[in-house]
Parts: structure tokens; sequence; C-alpha cells
């Protein structure tokens, strides 16, 4: 999957793997604008304690939108189908826009999960901080096995960021993970939720990278791949995007003056 | 990286070179984006009297959000990767897009800087003018040595350039310092860390300006100078916007009647 290797399929993708896969990415296309209008409208139906959580989950999947927009597009100049024939342009489909896609994501998805648990100001900037910064780590370091051409980079670079990655789960499970039991009642359960359904999103990703290791290749490989990655970023992002919000209305009800202002009980 | 002579890295630009300066642009598009969006959704959350600082800080990321696009469809269109291949498609690299945006947004950024302090009327006008056409005589005096083809030329508009840099220095450090001093005490460090932010992340670009002089070329020194380009504009105009969004949030607190009525303290 670096930039200029596509031809290895090009005689294995078949056109109906072709268009399911080009299917698959308008289709996380609209799910990423459309959650990004509902968690933004949604905003002033919340207290004002909570509605940076929504702008920013929002944030997260706009940035998604745009780099499915791009995917899409590279996707669709990288193939040629004529007569129901797959052939390649010569020009690469780049998938490491999915990279860029996570540098900027994954920090702020750990960083909505912070800021809609409300806690005092100097926790939520240290945690933000350092969850921020491990998963900004975590991606970049295994950017470099990915568009390497040898197993052995591939091994060094994914082990490499496999321990920002431990110290987000342990962060996320201990250090986060008190704080969460000093949550109210109502919403202790949704956030375990919501912090449970992004770490399980993240795990088909290793999957992928170590997808080499085992030799996969080939058309029907590359399909599962990438609708793969699609439904793994839908989870993720507007899966925990909805989350965020219902947490942040149900949150609201307890705000002084708000929950009785806006006859809240928003829903879900 | 005058208009017109892309040529002269032909054959030294890798493949993953130019896909690395290609993603690097697509990313700052997104972080550039993202952040307006962010500071615009934020301004309600502020008190009135700082949302000109907000909108503002918007307005520089989306003016550079417009000319990254535009940076990345003229490097798109500049050079073709067929088969792993990197040639030149005789349409120049325009890199003159980055003095267009300076020459709108650095003035801005230091606008927003002062409109943050919330100084007298008298002085936030005189202060904004004065650091606004200092910022634009220094890009304006800058670009002329930035197309010209010697050495010499590029030396002498380079030392005009500096001299509205050192007066904006010695405006921030002195004449703004001594406002500062007068900030609230809980904003005093923040709005320290901006104006530091701010100078710091202008010395990536005259060591740019200066790479001809070392006869510095080829596809690396290329592919440094545009990352490097980068970063700097995203630590220059995302982080500052942060910060005074911050800063901002920070400083609605102590706002008649404000912080109580928004219960505010909107995170980070």
């Amino acid at each position: 999957m670096a930039p200029a290797a596509p031809e290895q399929n090009v005689d294995l993708l078949s056109a109906s793997q072709y268009f399911f896969v080009y299917n698959a990415f308008s289709f996380t296309l609209a799910c990423m604008a459309a959650t990004t209008l509902f968690l933004w409208f949604a905003r002033s139906q919340v207290a004002p304690a909570y509605r940076t959580a929504l702008t920013i989950s929002g944030l997260v999947t706009a940035i998604a939108a745009y780099h499915y927009w791009r995917i899409f597009e590279s996707w669709d100049s990288a193939y040629d189908v004529i007569d129901g024939t797959v052939t390649v342009t010569g020009l690469a489909f780049n998938d490491a826009y999915r990279y860029v896609d996570w540098l900027l994501t994954v920090p702020l998805l750990l960083i909505e999960l912070v800021l809609v648990m409300k806690l005092s100001r100097s926790e939520t900037v240290s945690k933000s901080w350092k969850l921020g910064i491990a998963a900004a780590l975590m991606i970049i370091l295994g950017y470099p096995g990915e568009i390497s051409d040898t197993i052995q980079e591939r091994a060094i670079w994914g082990a490499l960021s496999t321990i920002p990655f431990l110290y987000i789960v342990w962060e996320l499970f201990k250090g986060l993970g008190e704080s969460i039991e000093r949550q109210p009642v109502e919403v202790r359960k949704l956030i375990k939720d919501a912090r449970l359904v992004t770490f399980a999103s993240w795990g088909f990703y290793p999957i992928v990278y170590m997808a080499p290791f085992v030799g996969a290749g080939g058309g029907s490989v590359e399909t599962a791949l990438q609708v793969g990655y699609t439904i793994a970023d839908i989870i993720a992002k507007c899966g925990v995007g909805i989350l965020i919000y219902v947490i942040a209305a149900r949150k609201s009800e307890f705000e002084p003056g708000w929950g009785a202002k806006a006859g809240t009980a928003p829903a879900t």
C-alpha cells in the first residue's frame, strides 16, 4: 500500500471488487459528512460546558469526510474500468491519506473523550496533552513501516508504534478509569462504552498493518482491507461521536439551570 | 523556488519525496480548515469583547486553507508520477502563493494578538496599524529578493525586509510588553507564550530565504523546505489561534456577568 505499488493488484482486482470499494468510500464520505452536521447542530442543545466536545467530535468526522473525498478521487483516478475489465492508469492510489487523517483525528478522538468528562481544568489540559501526543507519536512511528519495502523495517516501526499505543491503553483504563468512577452514575456506563468502542475499533488497524507478513495480496485482500478500514473508521468516528453527543445531552440535565431551561431530556 | 524553476529538481525528486510533500500539503489544508471551524464555533463560547479576536484568528487559518489548496493543486499539476517515476509537466510550481498568503495573514496574526489583550480603544487602533503595516512591509520587501535571479539582489531585499522585522520584534517585546504586564495574572503567561510562538515560528522563514546562499538544491532540500514551511505555518497559525482561544476563554470568566451566565470553563 505504498503510494507507488498498486500495480501488484492490477490483474487481480475484478470490476465488482473495484466498485464495491468505490461505493464503500462514497458511503463513508456520506456517513462522515452527515455525522458532522448532526453533531454541530446538536451543539445548541447541550449545556455550554459540553459544546467544545461536540465541536471537536464534529471536526473529527469533518476531517475524515475530507480525506474520504480525497481517497475516493485517488481510487477513481488509479483505475479504469472499460467493458468490465479493470486496468491501472499508472497513477498511484494514495493510501497515505489515511495516515494524514489519523495524525489529526486520533488525538482529537481522545481529546473529545476527555472533554465530555468535564474534569478540572488542569486535569483536562494534562490528559489532553498526554493522550494527544501519544496518539500522534503512534501514527508517526507507524508510517515509515507502512511505506517501507521490507518486512523487517515494517516490523521495527510497528513495534516502536506499539509503545505509545500501550501507553494510551494504560492511560485510558487506569488514569482515566479513576476519573470515570467520579462521573455521574447515569453516564458512567456510556463513557465506558465510548472508551471501549474507541479502543476496540483500533483493533482492526494492526491487522491490516500486518497483512504483508502473511504474504496477503491480490484483489480480494485489497478489497477486504479497504472495506475493513472504512468500517473501522465509521465505528471509531461516527459511532463514538454519537456516543459523545448522548453523554453530553444526559450530563446537560445536571447543569444548574440548563435541564429545566431547555426542557431537556433530548433523546436517545 | 521562483515560479519558473522547478526543472532544476526534476531528476532529483523521488516519488516518495514527491508524495511526502503532497501529503504534507493536504494535511496542512485539513489542519487550517479544521482550526478555522473550531475558532468560529468558539465565538459563541467567549464574551463578546473577545469575539473579534476569534473571528480574525479563524480568518488567518481560512486564508491559509485557501492558499494551501492552491499550493496543493499547483504541486499536483507541476509533476507527473507514472509508475513510480517523477517527471515535470512543464507547468511551474507556484510557490509565490506563500507570499500572497503572508501579505494577508501576518498582519492579521499580529492584530489577533493585540485584540485578545483588550487594550483601550486608542491603543488597540494604534498598535494594530503599526504592527500591521510593518508586517505588510516586511513581506513586500522580501518578495523581490525571492524572485530575483542573483544572490546580490536577494541579499539587498532581504536586508531591507529585516528593518520592519526588527521594528515588529521591538514593538512586541517592548511596546506590547508593558501592556502585557497589565493583563490579568492568570493569562499573562499565556499571552507571552502566544507572542513567543508567533515570533519563534517566524525563525524558519529566513532560513529558507537564505538557502540559495549556501547553494542548497535538489530533491531532499526542496522536500525539507516545503515540509518545513508547512510545519512553521501550522505552528504560527493553528497553534497561535488555539492559544488565542484559550486566552479569550479564560479572560471571559472575568467579564461581568459572562462567566456565570455561560457556566463557562469551556475546556483546555
